[in-house]
């Protein structure tokens, strides 16, 4: 629900800085030695609204490439960017290729039977596409040996208008593994087979593996979000972009022999003030943050006690002043997705993703 | 996306029998011995849909009584069932109040001060509402100390137009928890302090708990959507209620030597036929189903192989045929809520309100 006739605090807030997205995707610009940047926003925009951030994307930081999931995400994307350039990852079906070419939408092939279901389809290699190689992570994109086949079949190659070459690294979070340095290898040497074709290898992690892994676009998603894809070492320029606000529903006193929440699981040691407030799973803030996850407020961060609720938390608030009514933030500036993913185990990418509908969603844009 | 111009496999499938929550809501009141039965509808009907959950409730199985957990789930509601009683668990604050009364919505109270807010809002008990007592869980409701000087306060019980007193119990998950029975003997002692009005104690755990656990009234929620707070012991009558079927986008063959997925977690030890399918974390299937799900296709469970992506899942499909486009089942009839609990040890709970919004939603109601 994200409009209506209610009253604000009727649900818990959450934030989104489209300013710091912007400021986000320049930083990776900056980090990718300004090669060209797209966005991934699949998964509406990892959560954060794919109608409001790839518009402030496309129109305040001149980002023309987008890459989503599926087509219904494409079509959507489509109606709010006209004039965008769209990729989709999962490849296309017999059934969607007349609404890819109505919409001018990009399927990125990922087999062989893709790429000749769209060279018949397409006629004098009018529609452009991309092609995704697997150079190890085999979850999408031609197998080595569909590759050589590719390579070598000039004329289902000349039937085609290849916008892009890509591959996806499998291990790029993690910058020893020597999985990067091999498909890097590989793909270098399948980009060697498209001279004055785009070429495409990085995702977040991929553009702070450094130059070598940039090509000729990267496609951070994690970054954009505030994300950090190897903890530990901030990149420069990445700022949070997105505050999860509960308001406190009220405030008990609870002493030793009382205990707080499903399954009795915590017990105070002294008298404590304990509040509880509007999140729970429900909104996506897990049980993996029972007795572990921290909230802000008053300045200090404040231990959550007790299972997490459907609807609800517990925090003990007694080192503060703070009434009911009052709001304590759950993600944000002082309690980030590293810092949520170190307590939870949770990942990053699962916590962002994992936030909900229930919220009054404020979108903010300061120029 | 729920509607717009596009295939319906351009993403995963949410199919809701709306008949089966019919159905389940009515072998919850056969387990309730046929004491009324409310419905918990909050956090969008765990997930499956408030707006199609609450008026088929209504109007095929006579259900009077719904609870949801803030305001702005309750006017979400309204519109859609004008006649239905309305509960808020959250309570009430100052700036609701005009709301509550406009949309004929029942706060249920927490504490004293929110009773006050209510009492002095209401001209002459006009206007219905809930008392909650808390019996221990620590969460809302008032405490004992507070439930004391209610229950002495003749002035202000008389200002308001109590229709319920109710309280939540923490541990009926486990029937053995001693916590049951101190938490149904607090309760008795306070019911016994307000003749002739209902009372309510039991969600679905209670439910189970017996006759003694029943009351005048009882709110099933996880038991309405097919889940069971009892594993091993499936509660007469209840039945899955929805399915969650994802498409194969490519299948692939791997041998050993090669690496599956993000992490490169997985190795085949032997070659194997591997499908991408298009459903990842950020649809609610988390990492915890990494190496460890399972899916349901050609009269086999297959295991999920790899790390879970925010997209898609590898699955082994090498013991069945099957082909790209074909479907999976990932939730349903095959792989119950209790198994895919079971496997990842998130809970049946955070399964069900995990489910989210990429999916294409089909409801079906057969007469």
């Amino acid at each position: 629900m994200t409009s209506g006739d209610f009253p604000p605090d009727a649900q818990a807030t959450l934030t989104i800085d489209l300013r710091a997205i912007i400021e986000n995707y320049k930083s990776c610009h900056q980090l990718a030695g300004g090669i060209e940047s797209a966005a991934m926003v699949k998964a509406d925009a990892y959560g954060m609204g794919i109608e409001q951030v790839a518009p402030a994307l496309f129109n305040k930081a001149s980002c023309r490439i987008f890459f989503v999931a599926n087509l219904a995400e494409a079509l959507k994307l489509r109606r709010v960017t006209p004039h965008a350039i769209i990729y989709v990852l999962n490849g296309i079906f017999p059934g969607h290729l007349d609404y890819f070419a109505r919409h001018d939408i990009r399927p990125v092939l990922n087999d062989l039977a893709q790429v000749k279901l769209w060279a018949d389809f397409c006629p004098e290699k009018s529609l452009p596409c991309a092609i995704h190689f697997d150079t190890g992570i085999n979850r999408l994109g031609l197998s080595p040996t569909e590759t050589a086949q590719f390579i070598n079949d000039g004329a289902v190659r000349q039937k085609l208008n290849i916008a892009l070459i890509m591959s996806h690294l499998a291990c790029s979070d993690d910058s020893k593994n020597p999985m990067n340095r091999k498909q890097l290898d590989d793909f270098k040497a399948i980009t060697g087979q498209f001279p004055g074709i785009p070429a495409s290898l990085a995702n977040s992690g991929g553009i702070l593996l450094g130059p070598d892994y940039h090509f000729d676009l990267v496609r951070p998603g994690l970054l954009l979000f505030g994300g950090n894809p190897r903890p530990g070492h901030r990149p420069k320029g990445i700022k949070p972009v997105f505050r999860i606000t509960g308001k406190i529903l009220q405030i008990r006193e609870v002493a030793p022999g009382d205990t707080v929440g499903y399954g009795a699981t915590w017990h105070p040691g002294k008298p404590r003030h304990i509040a509880t407030i509007n999140i729970g799973y429900a909104d996506g803030y897990l049980q993996m943050f029972n007795n572990r996850g921290r909230v802000y407020a008053g300045g200090k961060e404040l231990p959550v006690v007790g299972r997490v609720s459907m609807d609800m938390i517990a925090v003990d608030v007694t080192d503060i002043t703070i009434s009911a009514g009052d709001d304590v933030e759950l993600l944000g500036e002082h309690i980030t997705l590293e810092m949520a993913s170190e307590v939870s185990t949770l990942s990053q990418y699962e916590i962002l993703t994992g936030v909900r509908e229930r919220y009054q969603r404020i979108y903010s844009l300061n120029d």
